[in-house]
């Protein structure tokens, strides 16, 4: 099985590093990934400057390694399409991220993004993401995604689909189990700080905290507060089909 | 009724003027956009630097306007949360942008993520764009979204959904109706252009042409094609539901 690995925290990430390592125990691994941090980036790619890739060496690893100037979703596209044309992966791999991505959060997620990506182009991926930020060490999550990528690579009828993990971070004895979830809902309050520069003009920084919402108790949101490793499965065909019969019945002449 | 508007090809381009003029037939208008285009940024947002807001002269009207140097999303998100705080807009409209945003594309479409923004804030939204780049003028797609605008207002049971619109650039007598549609499936093939700078190091243009799918007859691609004006519901749901039972039944303790 040939795994193309990358993230949204930069390529000298640990959260990568600890993921590329654990999956040579199940194939060969690539990595391709930004060469800074790109969180929030959602889905965006580069059109206004060309791409640089720099093969470099993989912290104490032999794993080949790409550099990318780009985002999370320029990363995969050029691996695929470019780099590893004539040698495609069987499985794209995003992560691991430090901090949840959860509900509708996903769509500002550039580590999600990475891993839609490989969908788009037919390739079964897995998005991986810690439940807090406060982890010192990644490797259960690491072990969990090779467990994954195995019944990914042998199920084989997975298509167009995204395998959203995020891990909790409590200790290993007090994880419950596996839940596989449908997207909860995450929405923020007081989402702007403004502040004033030393000219007295105003700018604004994003912020906000997370509002105490009813969730589906299916949610990834619900399984993670309870200590369980959510697996999401997501798609990109973003249709709207409970919505599209009743628009249907409008009369468009009027 | 109070519409904000706004696109992703920057505050000075062509089609959002034309656009919000259109729209002070219907209700009152503000516009909040980028101050650059910012195309394919998906749904980025700015959390690595503040966002600074310039209320601007917008072209030659007294509209409402505020540039802002973040993406279509940013300016969503500010728009509705700190400018227009105390007075919610009723509909957000982003575009009209210049060129298709249909099938697959729409997740990289930052004129969509700027819609999909709205919608997330329980506020129905409008994306358009026209079916081509070879346009001289969008008074026809206005005119047409000031009809949607208006069915949507008095409808008032569109939550959680974006109305995507690609309008064709035939000529008025040649648009045959109105077609209800699905996302149609956008790939590319050679999708990178390579060259090589001075000093003989290589750099990747993302590139590529639209390969010729099989696409369903429902989808936004087969109704521009034929001439039709093409509005697909979308939501921000990414679940994949009919995987969901399918990995529910994996075996992880194995």
């Amino acid at each position: 099985m040939r795994i193309l690995i990358s993230n949204d925290d930069g390529i000298f990430a640990e959260g990568i590093y600890i993921l590329a390592k654990a999956l040579q125990s199940v194939g060969e691994v690539i990595v391709a990934a930004p060469h800074t941090e790109r969180s929030a980036t959602g889905h965006a790619i580069t059109i206004h400057h060309p791409l640089r890739v720099d093969k470099i060496k993989f912290f104490d690893t032999s794993i080949e390694a790409y550099s990318i100037n780009g985002t999370p979703a320029d990363c995969v596209k050029l691996a695929i399409e470019a780099l590893l044309k004539d040698r495609k992966p069987d499985i794209v791999i995003s992560g691991i991220n430090n901090g949840p991505n959860l509900g509708t959060d996903v769509i500002y997620s550039g580590t999600v993004s990475a891993a839609v990506e490989a969908a788009i182009m037919d390739i079964t991926s897995i998005a991986v993401s810690m439940g807090s930020t406060e982890i010192t060490q990644y490797e259960d999550a690491a072990q969990f995604v090779c467990k994954i990528a195995e019944k990914i690579f042998y199920h084989q009828d997975l298509k167009d689909t995204i395998v959203n993990i995020n891990y909790p971070t409590c200790s290993k004895e007090e994880i419950k189990g596996v839940k596989v979830t449908t997207l909860g809902v995450r929405k923020y309050e007081n989402s702007f700080v403004e502040r004033k520069d030393p000219r007295g003009n105003s700018y604004f920084w994003i912020s906000g905290t997370v509002m105490d919402l009813q969730q589906n108790q299916n949610s990834d949101i619900i399984a993670l507060q309870n200590n369980y490793i959510s697996i999401t499965p997501i798609h990109f065909d973003l249709t709207h089909f409970k919505t599209f019969e009743k628009i249907k019945e409008w009369d468009f002449q009027g």
